[in-house]
């Protein structure tokens, strides 16, 4: 795409239009994804499961690798959408556990009655941690169906292994445990979000960038940008979480505040932690364009999270 | 190997000092993989991790995946004893969290603490589940260090995640529970054992068969294999738990019984459970003749199977 296209392109492009396209897409994919690997699963197993999965949610992390994806090709294919589920399945079995009594102990989420208190914290259990093997599969079935290489499908899957991981995403949820015990200086707050929530982001970014067939290059500075939006978000998150919009966040209020976690508003003050993040998302873009990436998909939505916060 | 070789071997095969020397065996390759896997790991985090690879165990799996890897190929190989340690870490994952209060709340595992009792909940959850993306990169690491291609490493990935997954393991633990509370038949109890136990030991056997590049005839007779050792071996320990040898276990005796579960014994009596699980060490065994394997250690494991209840 060239660079005049894309500049035209990204001055019209509405982006609440186009998340609002872009989630539909993912929740048909994750209903036929979830169709498939549920089938045959026992009806007590499956029903957590796929009411973890269809519980609403930004469905960012598909919605990013579907966007890499077109970054780095014309031609858009709607089988990326099934394979980038395999992230958001990842991404829901870290939200069911989170909520677990014996972790967060959250009552909703987006909303809704958590898993653990719609079914029981046994079943919540199960099901969150077969969310991820049945990622997995999911991941490597539908790279096979688009053609992929096996050996780009094996390093997807150890690249999903690793961002949903000890070394990734589950390394920061107990980073962020601990963080209730313990004070947390700005380095450890960075270290904890980088796992738990960066990780994941910037896996979707490699996800979709290698099922496009990037070159190092593209698949570095991809990487770059889903780490420094990972931790946008995450700032932006807790300045949502002081400001206490409860029917937005759709879960309670103030609650790592009633928890005594350390935050980034709580570190750097709340125009200090704007700052931080409006940083961490010019740093986002920058990467892209150093390697040539121009993606106006991808630079708006850098912008849409900040403009969360407002 | 040929017949009257095999059959020597079976006959001198020292089954107490095969399985000590296996057990050794895996416990070695198990630490090397653990130390590579969790090399960068929040300790917190590879702390329970480690605690629950650590904590002993028959190491059955492993041993059955190099045993299946061997009744093909004259040639061992230690390189297969670290791929055949994916299969132990999903094992473990579904011991740790099956511990848990909100399942069966048990404080002893292999005689030692269980994980959430040696560390808290919250972290038992975290590192039970850190467990499956781990098992996944050892088994694509450890085979792509034997040699398999990429479309080998694929399978071996895929069949993992089926294997330890919600229409395999993990279905089996949610019927278990909910054994807990409706009445099982002998229908509905084969259907928990085949996904509980079945599914994990069939899989090991796929794993090291598939790892020594089996036929389709060989691969599915060693499935039929697994998962009759799989129910044989449930069904022992059925016995075993109502013969209640708490120290030999080391854990709670009875304790199924306690809860009012449907068992082997409480179905078929104790002499029928017996006569039951003779006939699926038969089944398994002639499964392996008849696709013209002769494996002194595989039928000397299965025989091993039937003993542990003497």
């Amino acid at each position: 795409m060239s660079v005049a296209h894309a500049e035209s392109q990204a001055a019209v492009l509405d982006l609440e239009r186009f998340l609002l396209v872009e989630r539909r897409r993912v929740d048909l994919a994750l209903a036929q994804v979830a169709a498939g690997v549920l089938d045959g699963v026992a009806p007590a197993l499956a029903q957590p499961m796929e009411y973890a999965l269809a519980t609403g949610g930004k469905r960012l992390r598909p919605i990013l690798a579907a966007a890499a994806y077109r970054a780095l090709r014309d031609e858009p294919d709607g089988r990326v959408y099934r394979l980038a589920c395999a992230l958001e399945m990842v991404h829901t079995y870290s939200l069911v556990h989170d909520d677990l009594p014996c972790m967060d102990d959250d009552d909703l989420r987006r909303g809704q009655p958590t898993v653990h208190r719609r079914f029981d914290a046994a079943r919540a259990t199960l099901a969150g941690a077969a969310l991820i093997p049945a990622a997995v599969r999911v991941l490597d079935v539908e790279a096979a169906s688009l053609g992929l290489s096996a050996e780009t499908r094996s390093k997807l899957t150890v690249e999903l292994c690793r961002a949903g991981g000890a070394l990734g995403m589950v390394g920061g949820q107990l980073l962020d445990l601990q963080g209730e015990e313990v004070a947390v200086d700005a380095e450890g707050l960075e270290r904890i979000h980088r796992g738990k929530t960066g990780a994941l982001l910037a896996a979707a970014l490699h996800v979709g960038a290698l099922a496009a067939g990037a070159d190092a290059g593209e698949l570095a500075a991809l990487t770059v940008y889903g780490e420094d939006l990972g931790l946008a978000f995450q700032i932006v998150d807790d300045l949502l979480d002081v400001e206490g919009r409860t029917e937005v966040l759709g879960k309670t209020r103030g609650r790592d505040l009633d928890l005594g976690k350390a935050t980034y508003p709580s570190l750097y003050g709340i125009e200090g932690a704007r700052v931080l993040a409006a940083g961490h998302v010019d740093e986002a873009v920058t990467s892209l364009r150093g390697a040539g990436i121009r993606s106006p998909e991808l630079e708006a939505l850098a912008r849409y999270v900040l403009e969360r916060a407002h």
